[in-house]
């Protein structure tokens, strides 16, 4: 079992960008924190959805119908199989929560390595 | 398919206490917000671990051997089969999840209902 979680704290041990870091997991599920800048590349996940929340700076969800801007202490969850492309104009950071083992584009071959700090 | 949930107006629109409110779903898990203040009572959950996330006042989570003191940007994982006591002193926001359908006590007699907001 582990203490208290301080998500800043987590965030101030790396600075990569697109780079999620597992913070503990629960249900099946990883809870990451990630520092993100920049545009990520166009994907979808096929059988999960995928939740995201601004802890700080702003982000533009790209979806191929519309866009959702996240400001902190804003979330939103992508539906499975929705494509998008996550924008952030500063840097940002996000808390995101995945079914463990799922690869961060939607595809293996091009996934960031799971981390955990 | 929702837009950018913005979490302190969703917590702006109730002021009962212990009275958790679904903003979304994902992964066949409730996200919810609930204001809480004063003790919780003693419970556990035996096939699911909770997810707290503090997002302003401050909470206790005692368990049988210790307490873990959460801040705002702060969370815990409570396992699963772990007993619990959820103790806020002053009034406290949190994100919780937990899969729909889970009473909030461990109990379906004694749980509150669940909301949508």
């Amino acid at each position: 079992m582990t203490d208290a979680l301080n998500l800043a704290d987590k965030l101030s041990t790396f600075d990569e960008r697109w780079s999620p870091r597992t913070v503990t997991t629960f249900n099946g599920h990883d809870v990451m924190v990630v520092k993100v800048e920049g545009e990520f590349t166009w994907h979808s996940h096929r059988d999960t959805d995928d939740f995201f929340l601004v802890l700080k700076g702003a982000l533009d969800i790209e979806m191929r119908d519309r866009t959702v801007h996240l400001e902190p202490g804003e979330m939103f969850v992508i539906p499975k199989g929705v494509e998008h492309r996550p924008v952030a104009r500063q840097e940002t950071h996000l808390l995101l929560i995945e079914p463990t083992g799922t690869p961060n584009t939607g595809n293996t071959a091009t996934a960031a390595a799971r981390r955990v700090v």
